[in-house]
């Protein structure tokens, strides 16, 4: 079956292309990862800021290749192959990450409250931050656009208000961030074509985004844009045929 | 502002309200419930499994009283607060628990890989069980129904399939079966009305269920069936004004 959106980029470029290079061993995790995809990037991200070895493999999610359905069912990215099992979920991997690795920089806060506190901010990122933004850029009637980007700016605004500084948390660079960044440095898509500015945020928004988007994991892991904007092209039109964008459309829950 | 999903009966009844004329003392855990809601049932059963001590408080999150907005912005059950601190949405609550209270009966296994795994079923109950199940009351068109009831049904096979026994991980109850327990004790409604049946998911699945209904800490938390019903009733007409009720109309994520 033909899909125009299986026809991404097939590798990382750029930084990320390096950091691909350095990480062909093989080791006890096998990352399975889209270098275009948000929610890929979490796993990546995680993986980099605790410094666990891992040997990264390029996975088209688009066409869901046997072997690779073996691994994730769904035949999503990001999933990971640990000493021969497979695990997939963005959230459950990164989970895994910090309950396996207890000597590596940890991304939750070690006290039980702080814990469940950062999990909450990361559930808001979820339901609350990508759903709007997500929407706003597949949206095409102006009206709705409107009341997506009015969503996004505020759920976005209601973050802001709760940042510490430097990150979410404070001085602990956490998975709220890692949950967060993958949209902000897409961002320049609602800007460009959604009338969005992280001005509009206000309460240091731009300030946290410009910060999040300097941050050495982020950098590194990021291809060249203009393979990106050919994926968010599609978005735009609506015409992306990925999980995500189907179930915008069909208004089915995703996340 | 008059709701009528307001009007639901004010108080738990049957087993759950001796249930909760025990859990009046204050305690460093204030736990917001409404009787009726399987959202708040996972953080119920979570503290009744763990034997945690807890002080019940019944809200309704129909009115979105203004004190209890203070606790939980969304002013929706469950809620807690621990020692003066709020935190909310269920999920996080019970992962709080088992974080805060670690000489209590686990919920998940401490293996981290078999804790990851135990969050993919977590995660899977949310997205593949929850959502058609939820549509599949509310749907009013035949062939919706017909769409719906087939994944429901579905996705409880593809679990039933991985029922360990008796409950869902093993031996351990866990948080799985903690957050699948409440649909599952609620699926006369689409048994009635929408042509469901225990026996049409096979794997294991009716025996599994009745054992989930029996566990006493799902007895002791149960209401008298009739104030229920009336309840789902509004859900079955699509005329419920809960938030789970209006995402689903509206086609946005919920979870």
């Amino acid at each position: 079956m033909s899909n125009p959106d299986a026809d991404v980029h097939p590798v990382a470029t750029g930084p990320a292309a390096e950091l691909v290079a350095q990480h062909q061993e093989p080791q006890d995790i096998v990352f399975y990862c889209g270098w275009f995809c948000p929610y890929a990037a979490r796993t990546w991200l995680a993986l980099e800021e605790k410094g666990i070895p891992y040997q990264y493999k390029e996975e088209n999610p688009f066409h869901k290749d046997k072997e690779f359905l073996k691994i994730n069912p769904k035949g999503l990215v990001p999933a990971i192959v640990y000493k021969g099992r497979a695990l997939y979920e963005s959230l459950v991997i990164c989970e895994f990450l910090e309950d396996a690795f207890p000597s590596t920089p940890p991304l939750l806060p070690k006290d039980p409250f702080e814990r469940a506190h950062a999990r909450l901010w990361i559930d808001y990122v979820c339901k609350s931050v990508i759903p709007p933004f997500q929407r706003l850029v597949q949206m095409q009637e102006p009206d709705k656009q409107r009341v997506e980007l009015e969503a996004t700016i505020n759920a976005m605004r209601t973050l802001a208000e709760k940042i510490k500084g430097p990150w979410f948390l404070g001085e602990q660079f956490s998975l709220v961030d890692i949950v967060l960044v993958p949209w902000v440095i897409r961002d320049h898509v609602i800007a460009q074509y959604r009338g969005y500015s992280r001005e509009a945020v206000g309460a240091g928004w731009k300030e946290y985004a410009e910060r999040l988007a300097k941050r050495e994991s982020v950098v590194k892991t990021q291809s060249f844009e203009e393979h990106n904007t050919k994926i968010y092209r599609r978005y735009l039109r609506d015409e992306a045929q990925s999980g995500l964008a189907k179930a915008i459309r069909a208004g089915l829950p995703y996340m």
